[in-house]
């Protein structure tokens, strides 16, 4: 169901990969509220992926662009701003990449140079985004920015890794640029924290099928879905939520504030009974 | 402007008394995006507020209720069903009050009997209010709980009293509750965290001028005002926000991420510069 | 070991009732670094408890009191001021008490009266343990008073029930008092969030046991203990924290900063191969 | 006043400058309760410095290291082992610097080598302590590792710019590492957020004379000294404070938790009625 709530105005959404993306629901969602936009992403991405199918879908133009390149950046906002004529009114930010989850770096045997890349494509390169967008003036008064988050961000979890620390400054650059961008030009800039999703990029994290069924079964309404995540984010890009900024949003279901569920405990209680039963202790 | 994202949504709304309540403009805003209501407040309310007004314009019913009454509350659940022939979808509780507050009581100095009063309307009121909901099954799935709170609830501040209390535990509450009607039912339960806000409850605060100024220069977007709440209020109720639960959502225009802006610290710095220059030391 | 810590300190420790309890713990180790205290609870846990052994071994002072009777509580300041010739500097409260909990009433069918006791006990009690010793001038500057809460406050916990809203407004009253009492009398006020505790309240609680394994397992140090509890009051009772105050601070071997262990993963995962393997869908 | 609270222990002290230095501070108490360490800093900071003071006050060696090099850690590491005989119990991490900062870059217009090194040198550098402590086996079980952060990785600060995403992220690794290091080795890692504070890198903040009369009127108790969190530092560093792990720690003399205080509102409105008075609006 679609409401017109993004009913003409423009933007640029980061990170569409295949139909699995958040960025690619996001899109879909947003085309269908009104929105225009350019898609974004690394030439890379673009021939692994399937980003055409959805420029196609969402009648939308592709501006290739590696989010650490500033030039690349540069390129990007003023190509944007020529395609439409003028200043756009929302972004999503939905880049991460850790190469020691990839190579199976243990967060106790990180990579600096790997750790180096985790920090610059998915945090500096929300920083650039906001900089090279505020130099050039891009985003018109009362425009939006989201970035997508996790809760690794507040609370460690086994085998996120790296990316954990790429998220917590990824939500310390939205408060501090969300003050400064907030002061001088009414842009807000927030996070969502999203539940865990199977992402291309999230299926590869290991033991994801688990922690998945935990956090399912944790949060009372259960894990969100990259679908709902995109209406959430069509909220967060209208003009009913001016006045939020600097906030990391749970879009979790509720996960973020349970200690402890009846179900998790239970299906938990289950094994430790076993265990207990085949102890002799 | 008006998107229809309530159509076909039926709801309860606590606590409109007049035109500078951010009740009141919940249901103006509920109403122009299709949503039935029915008004609740106080007998007393009723006679010096201008309920009726707001009801005429809304084309909604009124149904008085104590909402400290659990009688009261039976009533209005089962009025509120009969009236729309079926199960609510959404419920505004507004609602809170603190004698000590206006019976000029210091924080330490209060009287126990006007705390348990701010406690029972203020805080457990909203646990009435779900609980006989609950009991009656008469919240739809995946409907929306919203009740207003204060930044009060974690950060102290001179002069807002036991009603920080009643807030961090309205807050609990909206967690806890949240957890289990999320679980069972399907609904979810958030408070929203608003900036100080110039109603007939806000205006009696001492000292609100200096706070105001001061919360508007440290917010970047400034004070969100009654209207902006509305206006977030009805992307929670919507059908858009479906994973989000038990979450405080600040509406502040950042002020609860910040530290320290510079507009606030130079309107600071000026009086701090004038004492040190009139001082001899 | 010992460390003439709290040497010449004198103070009140609240809720001591049998070795089980940390306040027990707490007194022990208080008096091993060199303080002497007044030890209350009320008549009844007098009768079941085995508090005149603890004074005996701390060569304490009884003096009963409920914790909910302004008059006890003026009467044990009073006391207590006359028996050390002077202010105290150090306050323990460790008081909490559910009906609901204990007579199985579920947080959606909480009985109202019941919940007006678990706020009074777990909560307003402290409230006017500080307001009776504030206008007692009971407390020398740059004393210390601490109360012990659960992570339940921040995230909800399946059984947890109303007692979750009384940790959350008891923290909420170390802030705004903590506040007030700072700013007149150099007063620290803070809440220490122990790990779950096999105290003869928690074993009560229902469910404990797998629950106390998963936290176990969950926290990277293990749950914390009553003693090491006690330890840690100690250093905060000392000079050494003079600065920390309106803070509430974990104690759990690191729980509520984890979202997943991989100890508790591992045990989650067995029984969730199990069910899969054992179900046909 | 001293308690032989760390008799017997060694461990590392990083940052120390001058007299100003917190890390000095720290040196200084824990010399007093009986630590033995080695002191360590940059060559240049050696040059500029007067460590050699300090190290001879507190009978300790010197070691230089720059904490952005692996090899100058590992040699640290080693080095510190062969002069103790054995493994060390604590490690004070108090480093940071930002370029940025110091070349007038304000925040929308970073230079991004500069914000690089500022993560390098304030946040990296403290998990290449810690990665490298971890493979030598470096640190004792129950040992304690404390690391300095600031308010700023909650709350965006005027001027803090990009040192508010490196203490974000320091706070991160903080939890990150506790988890591992404390599952593995039973070791705490905590960070303490301090007050800001006039050492010779808080002193060439701009404006942070009218910022500190701020935090020293919104804390109840005041500003936090650096010897008052020398003192805390001793309490995490004790065996008094074992479960305390991954978390950030308030030291600021309530500042974290306040709204606003009533000494802070009154200096404020006193500039804000001269403003009125003087305004023809």
């Amino acid at each position: 169901m679609a409401y017109n709530l993004l009913k003409g105005k423009k933007g640029i959404i980061f990170g569409a990969l295949n139909e699995m993306s958040i960025a690619w629901k996001v899109a879909e969602r947003a085309h269908e509220e009104g929105a225009e936009f350019v898609l974004t992403n690394t030439p890379v991405s673009l021939r692994f992926g399937e980003l055409q199918k959805l420029a196609d879908k969402t009648n939308s133009l592709i501006i290739t662009a590696d989010a650490t390149n500033e030039k690349d950046l540069e390129n990007l906002i003023t190509e944007t701003i020529a395609h439409f004529g003028g200043k756009i009114d929302f972004i999503l930010h939905s880049v991460a990449m850790s190469l020691n989850v990839r190579k199976d770096r243990l967060y106790d045997n990180l990579n600096y140079d790997y750790l180096k890349k985790t920090l610059d494509i998915s945090a500096i390169s929300f920083h650039k985004v906001l900089q090279i967008a505020r130099k050039a003036d891009a985003i018109r008064e009362w425009g939006s920015v989201v970035a997508l988050s996790y809760v690794a961000a507040q609370r460690s979890l086994y085998g996120y890794n790296d990316m954990a620390d790429a998220k917590a400054m990824l939500e310390s650059i939205a408060r501090s640029f969300g003050y400064i961008y907030g002061r001088d030009k009414k842009i807000r800039i927030n996070t969502i924290s999203q539940s865990p999703t199977l992402t291309t990029a999230g299926s590869g994290v290991k033991g994801i099928d688990g922690l998945l069924d935990f956090t399912n079964r944790m949060s009372p309404l259960g894990n969100a879905t990259a679908d709902e995540c995109a209406d959430y984010c069509v909220t967060l890009f209208s003009d009913l939520t001016r006045k939020v900024t600097m906030q990391n949003l749970f879009h979790d279901g509720g996960f973020s504030n349970m200690g402890m569920s009846r179900r998790a405990m239970t299906m938990y209680n289950k094994s430790l009974k076993d265990c207990q039963e085949n102890s002799e202790e």
